[in-house]
């Protein structure tokens, strides 16, 4: 039986949601951040950066949301959560998946954490103010992605593990001025994911409240 | 054969050396940030982010570094870059490859491009002191895994293609006040994985002169 570490609608919903698409045995392990659970001496020895989640499987204390990804597709193969090893298509997930987690998750961070880069709230303001503005690009990229392909899902026909994680992340773009849901293809992407039972027995079990994303 | 794009030093080096270490067959083409070359329409399309490299796979035609090295791990699994799918090393593998990319790579951005977060030099100045921090505490918690591991390489006894990646970025560092080769761990583990000859090979082949890290 795994453990997932979470907290309501922070980065373990999406590997929450693939532990609902594969059918897998686990219980969820609330770190409450309003007590500052996840800096605390104990969750520190499960995930030395203090963030969340955790995914417990047998004696893997595994961190990282897009390894924690990335692993349950690989240890439930038959769930098609990721394509073939080798594939070209294994390729395209990879680079969606690193995107997705170095470049769109990083610069969401920076968007909620400005005052981690700044002395004074001046110049928290402002990288706050460039994190949104180029977070919007990022969604632009993946909207242009979208509207090329033949979806409706961010791979094409098949749901991947990608998928979820996009999901995720649009929903942390929802109070700002120009939300992903605002772009059409986003909009219907984010539609199709948030319509499967799984992703619905996901929020509904960490409590999330609408509106989703 | 395959293609890499590259600028002498950009997050190329990770996959040369992987390339390097497999011997592929494969051609370098300079992109040369000089002319903007990386902005041009023509790179653009090979990757629309416009970051340095890109890999040409047959009619693949793949960026994001980390997903690179992932798919030249996974094409020639005979080369042991990467541990058994579905292993508990494969899921440390990820890890491993997600935090460098997510965390360590993105705050060397921020520490490179503070301007991209600012309005106005002084918050820029503001936010390049921090990201030069936080760095530093990246590198803390890598020097504290490498001090508790068994060696040499990130991963243990066994080079993955992680260690290359960490080499690329500890490189990134040289011009800190407090570098990664300042930490014991980290300088020995730079130096053996300095030391190989499919790094020196990828080095010299992209011209870059000591100090190496």
């Amino acid at each position: 039986m795994y453990q997932l570490y979470y907290y309501p609608g922070n980065a373990n919903l999406a590997p929450h949601i693939l532990l609902e698409e594969i059918g897998a045995d686990y219980k969820l392990v609330l770190v409450d951040r309003n007590q500052n659970e996840h800096k605390s001496p104990a969750y520190l020895k499960l995930n030395p950066t203090g963030r969340i989640p955790v995914l417990v499987d047998g004696d893997l204390v595994l961190y990282e949301t897009a390894a924690i990804c990335l692993h349950l597709a690989d240890r439930h193969a038959a769930a098609g959560l990721a394509p073939a090893i080798g594939s070209r298509e294994r390729a395209e997930f990879y680079k969606w998946i690193v995107y997705l987690t170095n470049t769109l998750q990083a610069e969401l961070i920076v968007y909620f954490y400005p005052e981690r880069l700044a002395d004074d709230a001046a110049a928290a303001a402002q990288v706050k103010a460039h994190a949104e503005r180029r977070t919007g690009d990022m969604l632009d990229l993946i909207e242009a992605t979208l509207a090329a392909g033949s979806g409706p899902f961010l791979l094409g026909a098949a749901y991947r593990a990608v998928d979820p994680y996009l999901l995720m992340l649009c929903r942390w773009t929802r109070g700002m001025h120009h939300p992903a849901r605002a772009r059409p293809h986003l909009a219907r992407f984010l539609e199709t994911v948030m319509a499967r039972p799984a992703t619905q027995r996901a929020f509904a079990a960490e409590g999330i409240a609408a509106p989703f994303y």
